[in-house]
């Protein structure tokens, strides 16, 4: 038996927004001061950082759960199985539903259960639950939907990571730029193929200092403090990710018994440019091996960081469109990894 | 091997607020129309149907995450574990933190995560998530449990249920009077002894109706357009739980193998007590049997309905306290089972 990915569908959300559209914001640090510096610099070097060009963001008619349900039908057509068979859906977000209109988060029903109604499952068995585990909650999902299927407890599961950062973004905040729309869809099932899941690793580090490192919190511009928004200790997050994700990474690959260099691609959370690519220099030093120059798909540049959609989008792409010209085939062995708010790490080695 | 319940804590908020609290509020049905009725004739109505006097709140420096870590020191202590060996928190609730001030769910990080900080464990191999499943969250944090727990994935978890209602009442409407504040902490862990849990059953029945049934929605006055409470639909609500929740228990029974005879306890979620009561008697109407007079353990007349809470709280009281002369011992059958937002139900069959 193995536990297979069947099925993938994403949604990169329609409105596309340039860099430029930051030209004119007024930015503040974390402490409410001005930052006084021509905002071309001050994106010039921030494109250096991220690689981030443009970022997507839903309409303003749209919710979280609405295009988390456009995802899933793509990956239940992709997958070809009946929705009536789905044993879980999983959907992994961190903000909830937030109408353009208002600042709430609105977690109630859960998104897994709007997603049920949209998919017009009647099947009262199909359980549907919403997890929060930060950006590395897609994955999350697909490990516990292995458990479910391990324990005998279900066959086939839908796994989604949907989130729309755009509705809680501090204008006032130069990282407000980094966060973005999406929704990635993924039906995970038993098998009687070899491959699939090979091995999982997740990691909660939550001291008092680290579960601030992302969080809901005031604008920079200190204008109004009723408000919250997602907040960033960027250069925590940065030094966290580097010292923590590497060796996460590498006990998942040890535990699954496939060496190193049959890692064929690495789809890591799109958090940001630069320290991906660091993480994962830093990875294949922990083997005594250079980062191989075509292992790393990024889209990053194009669609900016949708926290849990990352990961499920970027698979997608590059499996159906050869995104980017990375090519992954049947046999492919491969390494999904993430870091995130909590702060959570996790990885999973998979062979197609 | 078995799965059991080895240690349970609670929190019972300190703030007593009585039917009479509600003298003076202003009520509006759901189209906003004033209730012409006197508040007396109201509020003796609604103690008739719901069975409630007091409720609890938490006060105004605290937030759910908060008493959730009471509960889970007082059920870590109780099991005699070392916190350290924890694998899995797992935390139910449905609307995060929010604090007294303001009117914004909090979900970022993960509450998990921070009763993790709050704990002081360090291991980062416990992993802390959050789930979303309405009202029957902590049952399903344990069935989630159970499933770690046979895919050889974890031996020992924590599973807590914690919301503050108190933090989205819309005080226009009458509903407001059931809402309460708690939280109740297990510990679940893989045992040698017989018993624990034998079965479990969970349904979610999500039409379009169906999600609309339990959720966050605008006040009763509509004086304020943006501001978002929590609204249900009593008498849907009531008509589906009689409709559904029997023989979602009957399944569950039935797959345990246990004689509906050997059932000594139900622990049944504090919705509102006629429902309550309803749903029992339906529910040993499908064996040709009449409710026992003493099955039903029921705290909603002093605490309210704590949603996720009700459960672990009422387990840990009469397990402890043989609160209101209801008794259970090592070796006793009993029954968990849930309703709620979603719309989700399960029920779990269990050996002491």
């Amino acid at each position: 038996m193995s536990i297979k990915i069947t099925g993938t569908g994403s949604i990169i959300p329609k409105i596309k927004e340039n860099n430029s559209a930051f030209y004119n914001h007024i930015f503040y640090d974390i402490n409410g001061n001005l930052i006084n510096l021509d905002n071309k610099e001050i994106i010039k070097k921030f494109k250096s950082i991220t690689g981030i060009e443009n970022r997507r963001y839903i309409n303003s008619n749209q919710k979280s759960s609405d295009i988390a349900i456009e995802a899933s039908k793509i990956a239940i057509k992709d997958s070809g199985i009946d929705k009536e068979d789905i044993d879980y859906i999983i959907l992994a977000h961190n903000i909830g539903d937030i109408t353009s209109n208002s600042n709430q988060v609105d977690t109630l029903p859960s998104l897994a259960s709007r997603v049920k109604a949209g998919l017009k499952i009647i099947n009262p068995s199909c359980v549907a639950y919403d997890i929060l585990f930060g950006c590395p909650g897609w994955i999350e999902g697909v490990i516990q939907a292995a458990a479910f299927i391990k324990a005998k407890m279900a066959k086939k599961c839908l796994v989604i990571g949907s989130d729309t950062l755009s509705r809680v973004l501090d204008k006032s905040d130069r990282d407000s730029m980094i966060y973005a729309d999406g929704a990635g869809a993924t039906i995970i099932e038993n098998c009687n193929q070899k491959g699939g899941i090979l091995s999982h690793k997740t990691a909660t580090y939550s001291s008092n200092d680290e579960i601030n490192y992302i969080y809901y919190g005031n604008a920079n511009n200190k204008i109004d403090d009723k408000t919250k928004y997602i907040k960033m200790q960027g250069r925590k997050v940065y030094e966290f990710a580097l010292n923590h994700v590497p060796m996460a990474m590498k006990e998942c690959v040890d535990n699954s018994n496939v060496s190193i260099e049959k890692i064929k691609k690495i789809f890591i959370h799109q958090a940001n440019q630069k320290m991906d690519e660091e993480i994962i220099k830093r990875f294949y030093k922990l083997f005594n091996k250079k980062m191989p120059n075509d292992v790393l798909p990024m889209n990053i540049k194009d669609f900016g960081n949708s926290s849990v959609a990352t990961i499920p989008t970027l698979y997608d792409l590059t499996k159906k469109k050869n995104y980017n010209d990375h090519h992954i085939n049947n046999g492919d062995h491969i390494l999904f990894a993430s870091v995130g708010a909590g702060m959570n790490i996790n990885a999973l080695t998979y062979q197609l």
